[in-house]
């Protein structure tokens, strides 16, 4: 038996999808999903997905103000002055910082004026404290010229009243908060976190706390999933650990589908005569189908559906196979449902070269963890393989390299895009 | 007046520090703070710094684990096996999830084993169930030769009783959380969140809420720092306005030093004859100021003091200016307590190619922002000039671009590392 009849056979089995055939049914399906909005106080915005559009009711700043200490002028006051050949202007008062000027800057005159403060009538640009010098006889010896707008931010500089600050849609980060700050938001309107169930299945699973005897392992997976939930910005909640029994799996499923927007069941997932997973999944209400293995390493036996509206995967039960499924598939949907689409700014990459030949792939995507280390001013990305990609591998790595199907193998040194983890 | 003479005034009015001076000091006074530990449920333990090592109590897996679906078999006995020269074994039965197999496997006899089963006493190795057939006449075709090992993770391959699997002071990533399930803990000994007392001062500066009038400004620093400092891991508070006065300033900073690892006073930091932010430093218990302005633009008047064990740091007032200072510096210090070093896997970068020419620098490193947009299969990087770096150009920003002191400009076509906001 070849390779390639043993590939055809085992995409039979599982009706197998390439990855970028994935891509497009999550996108096709699942776009567009609405999970509602709530308002948050905007200390507790950052990360989230902005649900309304944000209009300026007012000019930011309000007033022409000055950007450094120094003096208020009117430039052509000082055209032509040198530390050499000076311009003397009569000195009219200080401005305070918050308050308005109570006069008029007259020809010939000047303010001494704060950073932040406002300029007075008339004046159009301040000089520098450093290009100046008091004397304390009533004026000011100015040393170099100073041009119209001249450490001034005018008034609308930074927002105009009535203009679309930020969009429904975007996600806020700190400088965004700024500018809700800026503009007297306390709170914002922002999309629900996505409410996401977590069933662990398998007769052979256990509570994490309890001690195992004979074959059986602790749930790992809902504690992965769960703490990539919190990272991505989801509301996670886990259900616990059920046996491989149809009608548990489904009186399970059926309760997280009442209570989460998105249900994930790792374990059981494969094709094996007690993966009970795909067959509840399948016995929910209006349940479609969309993939039943995909053509990936680790993760294929992977299951994506969708009941009514809401998204529900069955994930490998390998931790390694689940957390590559998870960071890959599982976030693409939640960024899908989010409306987010910049993945190049969300996801953390960076540049490496690899330190070890890595070989050819057979018809299957594959993820494969690396370790990061600076070395001779450029970054190596030093391949971690192992044949089943055990849990303890993946926290020794920093991050991963997507291998392509029909990629015939990368020599040592070529330069990849690795994930961050 | 030349610009070489003005810069040595400026410097000496200041006491002016270059940027690597000032990380060097952040590293000689910060680092080996301690700012205790705490325990949590292992579910909150993203993004935390742990504060013990892990060792493995056990072995995992605690027995030999089959990774497939397929026939548990003595090696030897499928030696030479192919599709058209199968061999066949005895069905002894099957082996159940979470189950010790209860009986060895003897020679030329199998047994069903799904995945994440026991291998049975004698068993060496898995052959795929997609290279078998059973016609239900009690015996197994086997199709393909299996080598010993072959789909199986034997006991403590994985982990290794008594192995460290975690160090004290690594960030908590998803992976490592699920290592900490693996072993069985419901709960981890991280670091305490640093707490981070936020204080603003100006005369004009007004609660976020508030209407503003004349030349007033809103609060916008507290909420840039507050939401920077929960993306970080911290524990920020804000304590609100007060005005220029040195009295009022100091007892909010003494009030702040009693509840807070680290004070962060935005505004007054110049030195202007209204800045009191420096003088009120200057008045707290044991003070020593290290940094009394940066060479850097925007964010040159920036204070880093001590007093006692904690970090008071005086940030400039124009927001632009505080973020930068907060993204570099600030972070940095935060980064120096938790002994985090690693800055290249957690700081967020892309490398991208300038668009436009960068003018060359004047004695000062420069933080300039920049649009990414992917184009022709690269990423190009838009700077944004403005006069002032004003809020709503960050937050029409995605990163920004760090240009050395001593560069003589950078050509359009550059790449450059790009730092994600």
């Amino acid at each position: 038996m070849t390779e390639i009849n043993l590939s055809v056979k085992i995409e039979t089995m599982l009706n197998v999808k390439t990855s970028p055939e994935v891509y497009e049914i999550i996108k096709k399906e699942f776009s567009g999903i609405d999970t509602g909005n709530e308002t948050v106080d905007i200390r507790d915005s950052s990360g989230r997905i902005l649900a309304e559009d944000i209009c300026s009711g007012e000019d930011i700043p309000s007033f022409n103000r000055s950007t450094v200490d120094g003096y208020a002028v009117i430039s052509s006051n000082t055209f032509g002055a040198s530390e050499t050949s000076p311009a003397l202007l009569k000195l009219s008062g200080s401005i305070k910082m918050g308050e308005r000027p109570g006069t008029p800057l007259n020809d010939s005159c000047t303010f001494y004026i704060p950073t932040g403060a406002e300029l007075p009538v008339n004046a159009d640009s301040v000089v520098m404290i450093e290009y100046t010098e008091d004397f304390n006889d009533g004026f000011i010896q100015i040393e170099k010229a100073s041009s119209p707008g001249n450490n001034v931010i005018y008034r609308a500089d930074d927002v105009k009243k009535g203009e679309t600050v930020l969009k429904a849609g975007q996600k806020l980060r700190t400088q965004d908060i700024g500018v809700l700050a800026a503009l007297g938001h306390k709170d914002v309107t922002v999309k629900r976190k996505i409410n996401v169930g977590i069933l662990s299945t398998g007769n052979e699973i256990v509570e994490i706390e309890k001690q195992t005897s004979g074959a059986q392992i602790r749930d790992v997976n809902a504690y992965l999933i769960y703490s990539g939930l919190v990272d991505y910005g989801a509301n996670p909640r886990i259900y616990g650990i059920v046996p491989d029994d149809f009608e548990l799996l489904k009186k399970a499923a059926e309760e997280m589908v009442k209570e989460n927007d998105i249900i994930l069941i790792s374990g059981g997932s494969s094709a094996g005569a007690k993966d009970e997973t795909i067959n509840a999944i399948g016995a929910l209400d209006n349940s479609e189908i969309f993939v039943h293995g995909i053509a990936v390493k680790p993760g294929k036996p992977t299951i994506i559906a969708r009941t009514g509206n809401k998204p529900v995967i069955g994930l490998p039960g390998h931790p390694a196979s689940c957390f590559f499924i998870f960071k890959t598939f599982v976030l693409n949907i939640l960024d899908t449902i989010n409306g987010i689409t910049d993945t190049f700014l969300t996801k953390k990459t960076v540049r490496a070269f690899l330190t070890l030949n890595i070989p050819s792939n057979h018809g299957r995507e594959e993820y494969i963890p690396v370790k990061l280390k600076p070395e001779d001013g450029e970054i190596k990305a030093v391949p971690v393989f192992s044949k089943s990609g055990l849990i303890r591998l993946l926290s020794g790595s920093d991050g991963f390299i997507i291998i392509d199907r029909e990629c015939e193998g990368l020599p040592e040194g070529t330069e990849v895009t690795v994930y961050i983890f």
